[in-house]
């Protein structure tokens, strides 16, 4: 095997290395995911790679790309025929093979494998009508030794486009790429388990003070669903939407401070045990004051303005329109949506057209009136959040 | 400027590789920190190397690694000699200029520096008999492109062990490690603004049953502290002892469960208030079930067992010495040394010194006896926590 130049090699480390921090600079999985099999293409000059991440005893298929036929279908028909499969892990397939024994497969030409366990699959091929050839398959091994997946490389290219094969080089090239790809979804994986743990804390201690009132787990759930929807069908950012989804859960947290003859009373409450019960928005907000935490300064908010009115008309302060926090004006329809829609002790629960119309006709006394009209225009939505949570009778 | 051979190229870059791969996989920001300055002087064959991190407009010098000191005096001794310091960022300072700049600043002697904006602190080399000559100084950017902090490199080294100066190629590499420690180093303080995220939403909202018990917000801050003491000086792993910490703080949350006439009656119980009182301990048992997140499971075993006791009269279940779980003969001490040492409406707050005695009287009835061991073992440490967290009178 010919040694690459000085030059040569440098140049395509210098590429390698760009790409490497890159890799450990994604957070989101799907950006990781293309980024792997793009940069993998892209260093060893492939014409096609593909990316399998473990799931236990399979290989689960998650990403691909092939130059010549995305030039050929365009990227977005060839992405729509690409289908989930996964493979088991055994010596019989090559990917299999690679992930059970942790080995690199370096093959000239997949369609003259002679006396090995594994076997080529020309599903593809055929259904695409692409020639598979040369095929370099790595196992991605995490810092604890474990195969987490697999990136298979297909046609090596020379610089003139030709086919030709996989060298000593690719491989370690690709080795290097793959150690590093381990360990980035690794990173990525971790980072979604904390917030996915936050944000059950934060859910379940909201959903607490249904032990207290006679509302369900359910209701601080779909809330928090709503506020999601509506948040993003209003165009706001990707943060504002699940910081929202995370703090509105919260939105009734300052009940925990409202003695029980109020909040269980089942009749109408006087005037005075009224002005009580407003107070669970400040409540709320000095429970959830004084953090630095951008999530919870937002469910204070929150707590302290879902009561407020777009006519003013509201508490803790009577706020009008805009100066009422955006969070506010959101985390408001969605609670009076899922009160309506919903059986409560003093009313039985609504039908759906029936909540939508209520709110349509608040809109601009109650509510924001821009918010409404995005919150209508996703009924459907609204109705698969309502459906998929609904309290048991 | 000699071009470097292929190979030596190469195998420089290969061993580059792998310490990128190292950074991307260390979660431990001291550690990070460390790996960061011993690969920069091994990558570039350097005597010493620095790391700051910028902390607005100053630059805060946090490790740094000098072979020829370390042989000399003994790695602990001279790592005790060494003082945390800050750096304005300004082009006055070599590690002031390549922050403020984003530039590059290699130096061929750096007591020979003519006509820079920047000079050369001495300070250092007189206390340590030092002699610094060539110094490498580069910005470390994040992938915003913003200086998150310098990486400084002192003293090349010929293969002989003889002074150099540093190479255009010992540039391009030592960018290429910065690169990659910059957002190594952003991953891991992400990483720990989000566990911080949710430490603090669990504190504050197993907090807010302060607002209808009489027990403050520092009793849950202080149960979670002493716990996390006594499982690190037991010898628990480290990740049990996080896990404690942050589950300890749950163990009332179900008198979210208990009526007002109950939970905030003054005088003594009735056996039949005792009996529904118990059940705050099942109660949290159902909030924090369910959960596939592991700090909820251990919050979920605490809150059914820190009333349970050594001797087997203790509740729900009665459980006997090691048939209770450790998570909960852990949250039992730390809970009633923080009851006896603490007013209660029932009861004036003890001295520390009665507190610990009374525990010790409960060695073997109430309590784990090898935990209350070590529990008085480390009473300064206790007394630490008490006096920084203590309520107001």
């Amino acid at each position: 095997m010919k040694q690459k130049s000085g030059y040569k090699a440098r140049k395509d480390l210098t590429e390698l290395i760009q790409v490497m921090t890159s890799l450990t600079s994604e957070h989101n999985l799907e950006k990781l995911l293309k980024l792997i099999v793009k940069s993998a293409v892209d260093i060893t000059d492939s014409d096609a790679a593909s990316l399998y991440l473990r799931e236990k005893d399979f290989l689960k298929f998650v990403i691909t790309t092939n130059k010549t036929l995305e030039a050929r279908m365009g990227r977005e028909v060839f992405e729509s025929t690409i289908k989930a499969f996964s493979v088991l892990i055994s010596k019989k397939s090559i990917s299999g093979f690679a992930a059970h024994t942790g080995k690199i497969v370096n093959i000239k030409d997949v369609y003259k494998i002679k006396e090995k366990p594994y076997s080529f699959n020309k599903t593809f091929d055929e259904i695409n009508q692409y020639r598979s050839k040369s095929m370099l398959t790595i196992p991605l091994v995490n810092r604890e030794g474990n195969v987490v997946g697999v990136l298979q490389l297909i046609n090596k290219l020379t610089k003139k486009g030709k086919l030709t094969t996989f060298k000593k080089y690719d491989e370690e090239v690709t080795i290097s790429l793959g150690a590093q790809a381990a360990v980035a979804l690794e990173n990525v994986k971790l980072q979604e388990n904390l917030l996915k743990s936050h944000y059950d804390s934060i859910m379940r201690l909201s959903a607490a003070n249904e032990f207290r009132d006679n509302e369900t787990g359910f209701h601080v759930q779909r809330v928090s669903y709503y506020c999601e929807l509506l948040a993003k069908a209003a165009g706001y950012s990707e943060d504002f939407v699940k910081s929202i989804k995370y703090a509105s859960p919260l939105h009734d947290v300052g009940k925990i401070g409202i003695p029980d003859k109020i909040l269980k009373k089942p009749g109408r409450l006087t005037e005075e045990e009224y002005e009580i019960m407003k107070q669970h928005t400040v409540i709320g907000g000095k429970i959830l004051s004084n953090s630095d935490n951008d999530i919870m300064l937002l469910a204070q908010e929150v707590a302290l303005s879902h009561h407020e009115k777009w006519d003013g008309t509201g508490y803790p302060y009577g706020l009008k329109t805009e100066n009422i926090p955006l969070s506010g004006r959101i985390t408001a329809i969605a609670d009076v949506f899922d009160a309506l829609s919903n059986k409560r002790v003093y009313k039985p629960a609504f039908p759906l057209d029936k909540t939508f119309s209520i709110l349509e006709e608040e809109s601009g006394i109650h509510f924001d009136p821009k918010l409404i009209e995005v919150f209508l225009s996703v009924k459907d939505d609204v109705e698969d959040i309502y459906k998929r949570l609904k309290d048991e009778d």
